[in-house]
């Protein structure tokens, strides 16, 4: 019943972080785990990963010991495996006798540069998003687990319509939909659930707490799941009975903010193009201070990756690219919307990967 | 049934910083999001706090603007909230005219040192771990909460005894246990539950596969919950039928081993007097090098904090202190065995916070 998932590997990939990385320095020390993940197949939770123009090495602990060997085999990556307590030390020999080494500065620690400028006379170069950018353009194999885990919520969300009445918690709904997700072969949600009733929806970020659904109630319900290492995201919001005239207002607002929003979406335009499109649209309504965030976010290994879309990002939308497109409007002490689609770029415009209906009424 | 528990307040915390900076800065930044919450409140997932000799300021985003007071309030923390786009030009300005600002080098990214060099005159100052070692010790409504999230594992662990037979698999066995710490008021696991039969046991980090258990099997179940923000961590190795000689060896091995740790907890002595304990046992026995991990690490609002339990570690017990104790033999290809206690360090010793029987035969 369940279609086997073609495999992941990574061919190919550490040579093009090598270009990219050549215009800056002689090796990459990359130590962000969903980027090592993402270069050699390894998930473990410590490593550190040396790139130099001729060889890689991935160095971890003895945890791992037989882990990272298997990984990177059923990933086909080129990769020397090192168990080491120090890993600097290691990863100074593995470098050679190189002149610059780029170092991942918005992931790596200053205290971590601090003993790297210690360990080396080589020149440290920070870079910023380098391996994030390559990230974010999504091979079929990938896609293929990004859309796996959005239709797994979508059949979960499709599940517990009955428990959309008065009387259900926030938080026996959150845990009844993360309880669907697993059965249906997600390792778990991609992230902390919200489930948020009434005037909880007007914190964008509410954790489900024990009040119970009232009739004319707006619920918020963001709820992605995480198949094989990759993660959906996906946000509709439902009415308890029949909403308020507000309610219902504020969600046709929302509603048509984010298709306007998902209809900006293809290759070749910036992000914050598709941020500003919602934003006009919530602000030409009367609520522009109530949408209190971005539009939406990158999405794969990391539940927040490259692209941002918000109304400072610089990145421009390239076809591959997972985002998500997530207008909202929150009220203090009334309410909130939000509605969200993840989307995949195509060559002309967006395929969505969330099915779920929009209700409306 | 539920016993209320008691509220979580920060009063004072933020003097003993104080007092801890002092001798380093004149103020400081905090950036670490579990180090925020424990010091005011705050559990968003986007803030920087500003410690001075005199007030402090949160800076988070327009998602938390309701949210941010709420909590501070509850906490009885007294700190001022400001949202805003850039954060670090609104701490500039909450900083006033200070000369040394201490940064957490082990949390702040590089590329944020960069970006408050480029911002202040002042001189930055890098500490390490200064905010962890007061976390460390916990208060009574910080002990109250990892108790429960002990309990509830305890309790799970003994109503789901009847799955531990052939041909359940780890992940039937994972979930369900997942669904029980929900169901008895957990937010959810603290960290990927393990659930590792037979050679699967040999990965002491193995996530669970679909694999059955078999007759023989030595199974690792490493499991905790989340109430309320704290964590708690427990491992037992059972048996499915009767254990291979070799298996029953192994699980006494490590028995004794971990007792003995247990009984060397006590304040005042260095932590990797109980890593040498747990060791030299194993070692005697002749698996010291089957034993790939330290032994343990502080518990708290993360899963990992001070004190680290390993042959490296610096740090000196207190009373409050809350670590794990859990030596293992781990045997490639054949299997694994780990057993895992929380403590928490009393006045003469340690009280046990999981309480689940050790089964060993």
């Amino acid at each position: 019943m369940i279609v086997e998932l073609p495999p992941l590997e990574v061919t190919g990939r550490l040579d093009r972080l090598r270009a990219v990385v050549a215009d800056h320095a002689d090796a990459m020390i990359v130590s962000d785990l969903a980027s090592i993940r993402w270069c050699t197949g390894f998930t473990g939770s410590n490593a550190l990963l040396v790139v130099t123009s001729e060889d890689s090495t991935l160095i971890t602990d003895g945890r791992y010991q037989s882990q990272a060997p298997e990984e990177l085999a059923a990933a086909r990556a080129n990769t020397l495996v090192e168990i080491a307590v120090q890993p600097i030390n290691v990863a100074v020999d593995a470098l050679g006798d190189v002149e610059m080494i780029a170092l991942e500065a918005d992931v790596m620690t200053w205290a971590d540069q601090r003993a790297w400028a210690k360990a080396t006379d080589a020149e440290l170069v920070p870079t910023l998003g380098m391996i994030c950018e390559l990230r974010a353009v999504k091979d079929d194999a990938e896609l293929a687990r990004i859309q796996r885990a959005a239709a797994i919520v979508d059949d979960a969300v499709a599940e517990l319509q009955p428990m959309l009445v008065a009387g259900t918690t926030e938080r026996e709904m959150a845990h009844a939909l993360e309880h669907e997700l697993r059965a249906a072969g997600a390792t778990g949600p991609a992230y902390e659930t919200i489930v948020a009733g009434g005037p909880n929806g007007a914190l964008p970020h509410a954790r489900p707490t024990d009040r119970p659904f009232e009739n004319g109630d707006l619920v918020v319900i963001d709820v992605g799941s995480l198949v094989d290492g990759y993660r959906s995201d996906m946000t509709r919001t439902f009415a308890i009975g029949t909403p308020s005239a507000d309610g219902r207002r504020i969600r046709e607002i929302v509603t048509d903010a984010q298709a306007a929003g998902v209809a900006a979406v293809r290759p070749g335009i910036e992000a914050k193009e598709v941020d500003s499109v919602c934003r006009s649209i919530i602000a030409d309504a009367g609520y522009g201070d109530a949408f209190s965030h971005g539009t939406g976010h990158g999405v794969g290994l990391d539940i927040h990756e490259f692209p941002a879309v918000h109304a400072r990002s610089t990145a421009i939308l390239q076809r591959g690219h997972v985002l998500t497109v997530e207008p909202g409007i929150y009220v203090p002490a009334v309410g909130g919307c939000r509605v969200e689609d993840l989307l995949v770029v195509t060559e002309s415009g967006s395929r969505p990967l969330t099915n779920s209906p929009k209700p409306t009424r």
